[in-house]
């Protein structure tokens, strides 16, 4: 069953909805507490963020973080600021991984670097980063602060990772996922642990919400590697295709690569290894995907862990927020874009 | 009076011994801080930090927040985390400046991105910043985290306006001075202040810190764009000239420029606005500057800085801190490299 056909035949497909309802006054507060701590008296800075910023439709993470909060029982707004900090953390990893990988579109728009050069974005992603303990600092939660200084030491490290190894033909499958659980998933788990700390929760609810977010945020990184094979560059909001012309060996590849055998090494050597790519070798390698089945194994491991996610909620009673973030593991896998 | 003679005609040339030596122990902790937490199992991580650390033979920044705290009657050992922090702040932020500028020199060494490459320097420099978060919620105080996560954040809004003005003929001072005291005083002035405020020390107090460090970190820079001009690439750990060939309006240049008259506008033009210069123009800049007498007021300024940064340790009473930090501003304006 392929990707197009699985949402057609779901009852009911996932949707974010019912969260994005539940949240929608909480969210609102932390837009505005992100153009407010996005200005700057210099102005290219607002101009930058603003562009990165706008183009985020979802806010996926901060959006974990006030749900997380309010499942644990927040009553108050510590999670605001503690979520705004996850969305700038977000988008200074953005700007600066499009500048070390040259990527050219972003959140459906040309990518900043190519507007305002790779300085202004580095140093804008600089500016984005501190703002982010900035507002930590004013969430006044130390153990917050602690989860996401963390989280943005172990981003760093799965970024210049991937850098190091992402050409790697022989890449093992569980470094791959060492990768994806440090410059993906581990935001994903700190935005929730966060939230959930910022409440006041007993340390095992924190653990559960940590866990939930870990699994969903891995699921939802599987599912953006095989997206780059299967989408389309409309509702991707970036070039499909993207991975393959940079050599990164996500999971898809690694499988086809595993499954498609020693006849194509040569291929791989060539495309993936040195480089060198002509317009038909992209198509070729979506040919051997779907011989292979691994679009299909990536989204059923990406499954998994959906469902592993949503098991992690299971000590909490009732509260519309569960079934929210319930809908939200299914959406992450579910989601053509 | 050159820079050259100056030092020689001195009764007693100022000195860092007397501060090096008091800070002797503490400084052996900050660096064994400093190896431990640049650590990670991704090797290219502490081979890259290492080479610009290890490169660092004064560690300015640390001293203060280190000396800071003691002047400050700091008993415990909060500074010396703070200080391995403020040390993982700077060494990030020339990471960044590095890839930036594409400068090929730092601190008497090939610049990190020659060889390891920009993404690299890049995102190493954002896993020193991460550390340094790390370091601080170690240290305990939010107060400390205030300051330095504010400083960050001044210290890339500096740099984004340099980017955006450096190039500007008709910079004005007050501009330059603004970009100096964000992109360099405000690191000397939050190490300071951080290390007195985890000291417990009264508000006033804090803020005599505060202004030491800024006022010896504008006298610094003012100095360091001097021996741009003035200095020897032997001594300096960097490329004389650097500024110049980058086309940065720093004081030395403003003050030459606006001294030699619309008669060498077409110069300034062509060298710093195009920057299309031959290997003269650089030694034609330099004749200018001796003629125009920029070096000496640029250095009389920061002589002034120096003095200012002094007079903020007034009230503290009988010391051996004290002096000390009045021989490091002394030394700031004094040093030849």
């Amino acid at each position: 069953m392929d990707v197009a056909t699985r949402t057609i035949v779901a009852e009911k497909p996932p949707s974010l909805d019912g969260l994005l309802k539940l949240a929608g006054p909480d969210m609102a507060a932390v837009d505005a507490l992100i153009r407010t701590h996005m200005d700057s008296p210099v102005p290219v800075i607002p101009a930058l963020a603003d562009h990165l910023i706008a183009g985020s439709a979802k806010r996926l993470r901060p959006l974990l973080t006030v749900a997380a909060a309010r499942l644990a029982g927040a009553r108050d707004d510590a999670c605001l600021k503690l979520a705004a900090a996850v969305e700038f953390i977000h988008t200074a990893t953005l700007l600066h991984d499009d500048v070390v990988d040259s990527s050219e579109l972003r959140r459906g728009r040309v990518a900043a670097h190519l507007i305002w050069g790779a300085p202004s974005s580095v140093l804008v992603g600089d500016f984005l980063f501190a703002r982010a303990f900035e507002l930590m600092v004013g969430a006044g939660s130390m153990s917050a602060l602690e989860i996401l200084a963390r989280a943005s030491r172990v981003i760093a490290e799965g970024e210049v990772l991937q850098l190091t190894r992402a050409h790697d033909l022989d890449l093992d499958q569980e470094v791959y996922l060492e990768i994806i659980k440090a410059k993906t998933a581990e935001l994903f788990a700190a935005a929730a642990e966060a939230g959930a700390v910022s409440a006041g929760a007993p340390p095992e609810r924190c653990r559960g919400l940590r866990k939930y977010g870990q699994d969903l945020g891995l699921a939802f990184q599987l599912v953006d590697d095989a997206l780059d094979y299967s989408g389309a560059s409309e509702t991707l909001g970036k070039n499909p295709g993207d991975d393959f012309r940079e050599g990164k060996a996500t999971l898809p590849l690694l499988l086809t690569m595993a499954r498609a055998g020693a006849g194509e090494r040569d291929f791989w050597v060539r495309t993936i290894d040195r480089r060198e790519q002509t317009d038909a070798d992209f198509e070729r390698t979506r040919d051997l995907m779907r011989q292979t089945g691994a679009l299909e194994s990536t989204l059923e491991l990406a499954a998994g862990y959906a469902t592993s996610a949503k098991a992690a909620l299971a000590d909490f009673g009732a509260s519309p927020w569960r079934p929210a973030l319930e809908d939200l593991a299914d959406f992450a896998v579910a989601r053509t874009a």
